[in-house]
């Protein structure tokens, strides 16, 4: 699936600081979400902004829309979803970030989607979370005031994981006969170097079969040890024949 | 499950800007994770420093432990994750995030594990990558430099999902100390066979190390594996004594 989060928003509603814009706009673009809008700022240093930005999101800054009214700001989207801390009553029921993702995923290719975030102080009222179709709460352990702009970077980090989300490939691994060959040539080499024991002469091959057989071997690393291996037996039978 | 998180520690790398450390010391709290180390930081001024982590996370300040020396600051510890964002040549193979936490929280219940982040500019380099048992780079869409805080956060927050739905018990693993003394013998064991390559000296014990590195060593296999070095080196060195 080609990665395509152009309609996701996020939306910051009534910031404190200039910093947490630019430090949002900064994680908007780290995780391939282009657009900005803000409503009501207590403040709008375009510099504090956008030294928290850096240069490479400072367009986000630049084609940030600003607004005055939330309700205006949401209104052309097609769905909103509301993060807070808080997990009242007589409200949506409230998704996990990723649970959330995955199901706005989907909808944003074809809808414009909200992430919509409330001030530092007191995040996101009844009255803003009414307006949205889904109530998002970011996991903590106990201490639930998280950062705005980190709030955000866990939002966006999950949607662009879950827009990304595709089957991964594993790696392909050696097959038995490689296996096999490389234990032939180890149980060779501690011969030569006397690691037998004769109450039980196959306990060190016992060993690192044991050992081998769980670190899910690739070819290369058979050649590798193959060649370790050979090493051993090339430098011991030369010094055997230097010997006689 | 309960979620355990004790033995979870962030530990920062070379970090130029004490805001960074306030700000990941309260994202660890946020998620649950109470243990922070600090290593040759640029600057530790501590006011700079609380303002960031806000009162609640004053006590990981408190609490948090300064080296002066990365090596020193990872001995003890059984699993080192670096986090980077460079996928160069010749490392481990890099594990995303969620992947990551998923590998680590199971480990994390009876080993001592460490989530390293480098400097602000540099990153870690791969001196420092070397020293690691995985690797983690977070995805991003182009423009992949994340801020250390919000890095930090994305980690502790994948490392809080992962163990609030971990269930599987670990084995417990080797410490770092062990691994380096493995490498030592390796690297000794590699010369007295010959195994150097004039033009990259290390190159073998580059290829151990990406190998081993990935295994989940326990301390019976380093001495299975030293026990094999010791012998490869006693064979060579009684053969060079007869012959003289």
């Amino acid at each position: 699936m080609r990665v395509n989060l152009a309609n996701i928003w996020v939306v910051l509603n009534e910031t404190r600081y200039p910093e947490n814009i630019g430090a949002a706009a900064r994680a908007c673009c780290n995780m391939g979400i282009t657009k900005l809008a803000v409503v009501c700022p207590e403040r709008l240093d375009r510099s504090r902004i956008l030294k928290m930005a850096t240069h490479e999101a400072s367009h986000l800054v630049e084609n940030m829309l600003l607004f005055h009214d939330l309700k205006e700001a949401l209104s052309g989207f097609n769905f909103v979803a509301g993060t807070t801390a808080r997990t009242g009553r007589h409200r949506l029921p409230t998704h996990g970030p990723r649970q959330l993702a995955r199901t706005v995923a989907p909808i944003s290719q074809v809808n414009k989607v909200a992430l919509l975030f409330g001030s530092e102080n007191s995040g996101l009222t009844n009255e803003h979370l009414e307006m949205c179709q889904a109530i998002v709460t970011i996991p903590t352990a106990g201490f639930s005031s998280i950062n705005l702009a980190q709030s955000v970077m866990i939002l966006c980090y999950e949607m662009f994981c879950a827009c990304t989300e595709t089957t991964k490939r594993a790696p392909r691994l050696a097959t038995l006969q490689e296996l096999e060959g490389m234990y032939r040539h180890l149980s060779e080499m501690f011969c030569a170097v006397g690691l037998v024991n004769p109450q039980h002469p196959s306990y060190w091959l016992h060993l690192a079969r044991r050992f081998l057989g769980r670190c899910h071997l690739k070819s290369k690393e058979i050649r590798l040890i193959r060649g370790l291996c050979r090493q051993v037996l090339r430098t011991v039978n030369c010094m055997k024949q230097k010997r006689l």
